[in-house]
C-alpha cells in the first residue's frame, strides 16, 4: 500500500463543493474517489487538505489516498486526468510517508478572491470573479486591510454550520493586487473558520461601496457575525495554496 | 433611424461561429440579432466586422446594425447584456453614420492564438488555448516567424469554402509572447483567408516540434494547401481588435 500526495486544481463552478455528500456525486471528492477506484480497481477514500465550498475553485488543493497498485509517481497524473472529468485536474503527485495526512499536517492555506470592478463582466473569467458595477473605493479598503494581519478571534467572520474548538486564527498576510479591471485580494492564514474569507471579502466590498464604516478592528472585538458584511459569493474565490 | 456600432466579447465554446445558420440559432449573430428584436420591438440585422470559427472567441469584435428605437448609446451595453446569454457581452456602444457598415469599413483585424505547452491543461483556460503536451522548440519558431510579415499571396495557408476575390493578403505584424506556460502568436493584417491564422499556427506548431523544416517562404511561394501543416483547432483563437 502507497500513500500518494496529489496537487489538483479544479473549476468549482458545476460542484456542489469539496465534500462528500449523500444525494449527489456533483463533489469534488467523489469524482476523484471515483477515478481512483478505477485506478485502484478497489475502494479509494481521498482526504482533502480542507474543504471548498459550492462553487469556489482550487489553484493547488492537496489531498491524499492510498493506492494498492502501483503507479510511477511520474505516471500518476496522466493516470488520473485520463478518468477525469476535465474541469479537475490532477498537476502533481509524489510518494509520502504512510502517515501523512492531508489536512492534519497541513501548515495553512492562502486563497485569492477575484473582484472584477467594471459596469460589464467577462465571458472568459466570469465564472472566476465576482462582478461589482458600482466604483469601489479601493483606497479605503488598502487603508485598513492590514488590520486583519495578525491573531485574533474571528467570530464575526465565521458562518454557522462547521465544527472547530474554537475561532481563534491567524492571518499572516494580506494582500491586494491592482489586477485592473480586476482587483484580487489574497490571504494567507494558518486555518480558515467556515466562510470566514468570504465574510471578509463581503465587508471589504461594503466598505469600498461606502457603504459602512472602515472599522474591521471593533468588528473582531465584537465578535459577533452579524456586524460584519455580507458574504461574498463563492464563485470569486480560489484556494490557491496549502502549505505543508 | 439610427446606425449602432458595438464592440462584442464572447466565448464561443457553445457556438457553431458568427455567422448565421438555418439548421440551428447557436451563432453569435443570431443570439444578437435575437436579442436586439426584443429590444428594438421589430427585426434586427447584425453586421459583423468578420466571422469567426466554430468555437472560436472574441476580446473585441465589432458589428453593426440599425434601430428604429432611440436607446442614449451609454445605456444599449446594459440593455444589450439584459437580454443576451452570460457567454455573449456587449462592451460599448456609439451611434455612427448611416453609411458605417462594419465589414466594409474595417481596415483590419487582430487575432491571439493561445498554447499552452504542458502535459496537463488548465481548468480555468481550457476552453480558451490549445494545450500542446510535448515540448515546443518555441527558439525555432521565432526564428522564422517574421517571414510571414509583408504582402504575400497566402494561397498554401487557405482552407476551401470561402468566396474571395484573391489570395493576397498583408500580414503588418506578427508577435510571439512567452506567457510560460502559455504562449502566445498575434497576427495583425488587413485582412485574413477562411482558417488563415488556424494553418498558419498549425504550420508555426509542426515546426516547433521538429515535425517539418522551418521553411515558411518555400511554403509561401507554392500557393498549395497541402505543403502547409495541420488546422490548429478553433478553440485556441481569439479575434483580439477590428481597426477602423
Amino acid at each position: 500500500m502507497e500513500n500518494i500526495k496529489i496537487i489538483i486544481e479544479y473549476d468549482g463552478t458545476n460542484y456542489c463543493g469539496w465534500q462528500r455528500q449523500k444525494n449527489t456525486d456533483q463533489t469534488i471528492q467523489q469524482q476523484l474517489e471515483k477515478g481512483l477506484t478505477l485506478l485502484n480497481k478497489s475502494p479509494v477514500t481521498v482526504y482533502g487538505a480542507g474543504r471548498t465550498d459550492s462553487g469556489a475553485h482550487a489553484k493547488a488543493q492537496a489531498a491524499n489516498f492510498y493506492l494498492d497498485v502501483s503507479i510511477p509517481e511520474a505516471r500518476i497524473p496522466d493516470a488520473l486526468n485520463s478518468v477525469l472529468p476535465e474541469d479537475i485536474i490532477c498537476k502533481y503527485a509524489e510518494k509520502v510517508a504512510l502517515d501523512f495526512h492531508a489536512r492534519y499536517d497541513s501548515q495553512g492555506k492562502k486563497y485569492r478572491y477575484r473582484i472584477l470592478n467594471r459596469s460589464f463582466s467577462s465571458v472568459f473569467v466570469r465564472n472566476f470573479v465576482y462582478n461589482i458595477r458600482q466604483n469601489l473605493d479601493f483606497g479605503k479598503v488598502l487603508s485598513i486591510l492590514k488590520d486583519l494581519e495578525g491573531t485574533h478571534n474571528f467570530s464575526s467572520f465565521e458562518a454557522q454550520g462547521s465544527a472547530r474548538d474554537h475561532s481563534i486564527r491567524t492571518i499572516e498576510e494580506i494582500e491586494f493586487y491592482d489586477k485592473s479591471p480586476e482587483y484580487w485580494i489574497e490571504i494567507k492564514g494558518d486555518g480558515f473558520l467556515y466562510k470566514m474569507v468570504r465574510i471578509i471579502v463581503g465587508t471589504l466590498i461594503e466598505i469600498g461601496l461606502n457603504k459602512r464604516k472602515a472599522n474591521l478592528k471593533e468588528i473582531l472585538q465584537k465578535k459577533d457575525r452579524s456586524v460584519a458584511g455580507f458574504t461574498a459569493p463563492a464563485q470569486g474565490l480560489t484556494l490557491l495554496k496549502v502549505y505543508y
